[in-house]
């Protein structure tokens, strides 16, 4: 058995849509087939999660230990809501264009915890200058948690429209669908978040050209400046109907910015890994490779020697993954044959307390 | 043979240090002993670049294609070589508080490429504003670059000193400080980061009280304002030894803060990764992850077979990962057999054109 054996494993490791792209002997397939639905069944949620390679996707599994979409919108709401109620407590040592108490303190806390900074309305005591501090901390972090969580969840969203929109005319599945985003799932991401980028600077250019009276090049700069949060505060919001808009507008278009630069790093990761993917495929397997994965001295590397020797070389495992779950193996091997048995779940079991 | 020699196999893919850690028959321990040493020598790097399991680390494999510090560095001469001149040639169109034609440049290339925008000084002309944005959306860029890429390499250089430091009394080798490093990377490099942001905060703040004469909230909440990139501009840099100072102040804390937050993000991703690999290691092996894992259906699984399902379960590796990679392995594997044996390589390499 075993070595031979290992290969059908990894066969029938694969998905469904995946095994169409090998050649497989027909016969050996059929056989195998139905024992490859329950392994299946348990994927799904982990292939989707981690395509990109990266790290916190791998979380999904625990849903729980992950402060979910809805906690960043909470935490986001109890933000402006403390932040608008301190800032108008200290409106009095505030200097600056003022308009509106209420809006203000809002519009004040939205420039302060983008770090856009203005300057058009300014802390002027010693209270209210540590507020502010204690705000823009505050205000990054949670900016911070926004673009790494809120963000995602919703592009994520805009990504299945978008797919089934520019497949309308193919009839496709939804299984389809799922595999061209595995596929070009931070692409499409990058797609999203650019056409919102663009959307935003068109919609502030307006608005300020039309409300705020600004030429076409100074509103222009003023998003510019606003996006980026530059803020050199020469041009800015100073109209009622501006300071609303604002506190919508510099938000979005501030975490828009922010994510679409946080996806051109991650598909630019993407690429390189996939670089370093298709080098360490293409690599020549000497037999200095081949001496190296197979430590039993037979001459042969088995399929699952092979899968391990090579996602060691992609940087996707490493010693320490394999050495923390060889202890477990060996944990539950208990009668030492090498390999597991239901016998020896039985038995590794029976050491520890019921359930 | 096989399903037995797997489980020597990956034992021997563990580093010595962790094998002592193992309850391993001697007598089969030295005799495998020689066989890991060409493995051993292959892998050090790889397990070094890898141990927090994100993404970006697999790279140094194949280090041609990740741009390096060196690469950043020479960016950011030229970046501010091109911003510096470019302001000096459209200075007459900016206005505000200038004290010297060179040093308002410069200060003016820096505060617009940390987006801290203090406003003090602001472009006053279509050439100039247009200018202020192509220079902020690329500073962005580049800043993005140097915490990605530039300052990690600083502050692994930082983290091996204060290792040494901590161990200072105990004898401690090169090998044991590499592990140590290994083992908590991203804590030490938040410690790094964290002891020079607070360092910087107070030089910036001793600095704005003595030179440019603010009292020490003024002091606090420019730096604060200045290190978020907030940039009020309502206390900023007016004197001349002040944007000396501000040019290499501004740009080290800005960044520094910026890399201070990422790997608190690390930390807490590393943590939650943590939990989830502890999480899928005491996970009860049931008998339906058992047959899951064996395909082969002899009620008995591998060493290999464990290790693989398990690495699916954490995440750390998908479906399309082992589908290339058995892709691969039924290309070499040309007699069919299920193994790779040196005929194996030699017969597929001899269907390619020699090197």
């Amino acid at each position: 058995m075993a070595s031979d054996d290992e290969k059908p494993l990894l066969r029938d490791l694969l998905s469904p849509s995946s095994q169409n792209d090998q050649k497989i002997d027909p016969k050996r397939r059929r056989y195998r087939r139905c024992r490859s639905a329950p392994l299946a069944e348990f994927l799904p949620g982990e292939i989707g999660t981690n395509v990109d390679g990266s790290l916190p996707n791998s979380e999904s599994s625990l849903s729980n230990i992950n402060p979910s979409f809805r906690m960043v919108a909470i935490y986001l709401i109890l933000y402006l809501i403390i932040g608008a109620v301190c800032f108008y407590l200290v409106q009095d040592q505030i200097k600056g264009d003022k308009i509106d108490r209420v809006l203000d303190s809002v519009y004040f806390c939205i420039v302060t915890m983008t770090t856009v900074g203005y300057g058009d309305l300014v802390p002027n005591s010693v209270a209210s200058k540590l507020l502010a501090c204690a705000f823009v901390f505050s205000g990054m972090v949670l900016i911070g948690l926004m673009v790494s969580k809120g963000v995602d969840y919703l592009v994520e969203k805009q990504e299945i429209l978008l797919i089934k929109a520019l497949h309308m005319n193919r009839k496709t599945g939804s299984s389809e669908i799922q595999k061209e985003l595995e596929d070009n799932k931070v692409h499409y991401k990058c797609l999203v978040t650019m056409a919102l980028f663009v959307a935003l600077v068109v919609v502030g250019t307006l608005f300020l050209t039309q409300v705020e009276k600004l030429d076409l090049v100074d509103a222009f700069y003023c998003v510019c400046s606003t996006i980026t949060t530059l803020g050199y505060g020469d041009k800015s919001f100073s109209t009622k109907a501006g300071r609303v808009f604002a506190i919508f507008w510099i938000l979005t278009s501030t975490v828009c910015l922010a994510q679409f630069l946080c996806y051109i790093a991650e598909l630019n990761t993407e690429s390189r890994q996939k670089k370093l993917v298709k080098f360490v495929l293409t690599k020549r397997m000497t037999n200095v490779d081949l001496e190296a994965a197979d430590v039993d001295e037979n001459g042969i590397v088995g399929a699952a020697e092979f899968v391990i020797y090579k996602l060691k070389e992609m940087g996707k495992i490493n010693q320490e993954d394999i050495s923390l779950l060889l202890a477990e193996f060996e944990y539950l091997d208990v009668d030492q044959s090498g390999t597991l048995s239901t016998s020896d779940i039985g038995l590794a079991q029976s050491c520890q307390t019921g359930p």
